[in-house]
């Protein structure tokens, strides 16, 4: 656990996460976990013959996988308050390796809250090719330090 | 399977999904499945403290398994473009029950496609106090059957 | 959930699920289901040297996975008696894609309620050359829809 | 491995395997391996006002971990044909033990194969109270040690 | 079950199990079950530039299922106090078909207890190669067959 | 990841994981991923009555959880080479939460190599009541900055 207040993100600031391939078993685990067992993720005999040529990966499962890849270190300061503009833009294969690209986006005043700030992360889940799999916005609140220290500066 | 086209979805339609009960297996199969092992998740004795008095559910699973829930009649003429707005409103605990409400909330043109257009559904991701755990909005593309039956019309 | 009455079946007609195709994944998971790992299934040294040339997939996953295929709708007046001349008639191979054809075989008083009837469906699960892998003939118990209305007759 | 031949087989042998304790983490394993999530498995609020007051085990769980349980010591010479009048008596309700009772009840020759003989194991697979919860006959085809021993003879 | 007394272990007795295909699934669930998402077990693409050049099985999985292996035949009255020299000597790479071998390395005393004596079990795992991929011996604790019929001397 | 080298590990230093509560769902998984289903583990009726008085996780489990609790940080220049005085000290029982401490014990030369040093951790899985449930000692071979940084001196 280390302590990253709002006055630490840095617009800008990117870091990059380990890879993870992606393989049959986790397609048949998140069908299990989800109970969507769809044939475009699910029959390889339907998925030849269409869009793609082959099984998918299900969106859900990029979106939980390429988000989990990120949960390296805690901050028991931020927690998660939703995500924007989450897009499903290339299709994930049985083998293909993602990996996530977190960049602090924004940083803005909650509305409602101020001891806490909002910080937005860019976040892109990236295959082995680089390309962009999935996009998303993941919009924490994190308590701002000041805040914290004001009783200490009386 | 079902074609369900453009024309089909009326603004206002509302369906429910059959319910789904969180279990503490689900937990641990969601934490293996993303390597999230946050201890809000799955350290009982530190939950027991902390802001909810007891281990939490995953966002990405109540994502994951509220859409899930939806997943039960294909229609082949619409795909996912993406998600907005996706919102954690109330902690989901082990032993509560989910369901997810399905309104269609608005359709519209697609800028770039004559052939397709949008729907847009909110989904509300419901607990057994029928308290929204979960919103958010999937985006959908819908073939229009006025585009497929052109052809006929000549 | 859709109720279908004893009355609304109708013998000889016939309905096939979606496809799944049986991943080593699949096989995996149902050895640690169920503790059975023989080698015909886990081992594929031993398989390569044995009959049938490469690992099989377990009778009782067969059955369990093209039962599986047709839980797609609820239907809230039938519950499953049982099964009868279950038989395993090509081995599935990992890689194999199974669906599920139910064709309604025998319709028939129950000798102990009047307000049930018993619906027999064989089902055939068939592999991607429309082979059939699995024959069983499932037992319903089904209410009679006149049982239901006869007090509204009154 | 240790071969029992069709000669060996004595009607009436009974043998009674380990127990397993029937858990929540199974049924939703095997919800998520057969793709059957019907509430009466999966919806703990949708069970309680339901026919028997509680989440049920899938019947095709019980089958596949009854027969699981019987697979400790590998027979070469012996073989599935199938299964007959497999029938659900009791539910299994999560936190049941379940043991199984073998029984061989019948030999009879293979009308088409002289160096196999037909056995019926009945099979019981038992609560904690001793009530039978599923029975079925398992059909073996097992090696006759006549058609082996009959060249060593000459 | 069937007791096995300190008596009844032989010095230099071996015994080989049957073998298990190492497939991704497994390594997929360990990393699942232990939070061991380490790219050298999960990222193929980072693993085919590394040592090895392909991703491995993780040690603790080695272990794990090659113990796992041998658990056939529960013996009451022998207990496992520990395991040394625990080594990890070739990579097991998914593929890889593991069997374990155990021989009984010595007996000796054990300097607390009369009641029981100490056996250890030199354990190999090894690849389908007949190379050992893992080492550890097994200290058991075992009844002494002397102290539990001694009443009976009376 | 972070390079630690043999020089930057300082024996007596010491440090702790997050936590982890040990569910029914992982004895489930552990069993289905070893094959061990011992009914110690398995089965409630039988643990009722028998030295624990209920079931007991899997040793293996124990070690298996106890060190993916510290594959947090990824040292590149380290490497297993295995563990000693593996013991399993405390039963670990559902519901228990377990982490590790892992202390440096010693460092030395390895006898064959002068590239890399020995590091011995003594590793604690402890309970929720900071009992020792299991101990070992993991032996490290880590890259010496000296010999990294000689090309570098020339």
């Amino acid at each position: 656990m280390a302590e990253k207040y709002f006055e630490d993100y840095d617009v800008g600031a990117v870091h990059t996460t380990t890879g993870r391939t992606i393989t049959e078993s986790d397609i048949v685990v998140h069908a299990g976990h989800t109970g969507d067992f769809f044939p475009h993720h699910m029959d390889a005999e339907f998925a030849r013959t269409a869009r793609f040529g082959q099984r998918v990966a299900h969106g859900t499962m990029i979106f939980a996988i390429g988000i989990g890849l990120t949960a390296m270190q805690i901050n028991p300061v931020a927690f998660t308050y939703g995500y924007d503009r989450l897009r499903f833009i290339k299709p994930v294969y049985i083998g293909d390796t993602l990996r996530t690209r977190v960049a602090v986006k924004e940083k803005r005043d909650d509305p409602k809250r101020a001891e806490v700030g909002c910080v937005v992360e860019a976040c892109e889940v990236l295959n082995q090719r680089d390309e962009v799999a999935l996009y998303c916005e993941h919009i924490l609140l994190v308590t701002r330090r000041s805040s914290v220290l004001e009783p200490l500066v009386q």
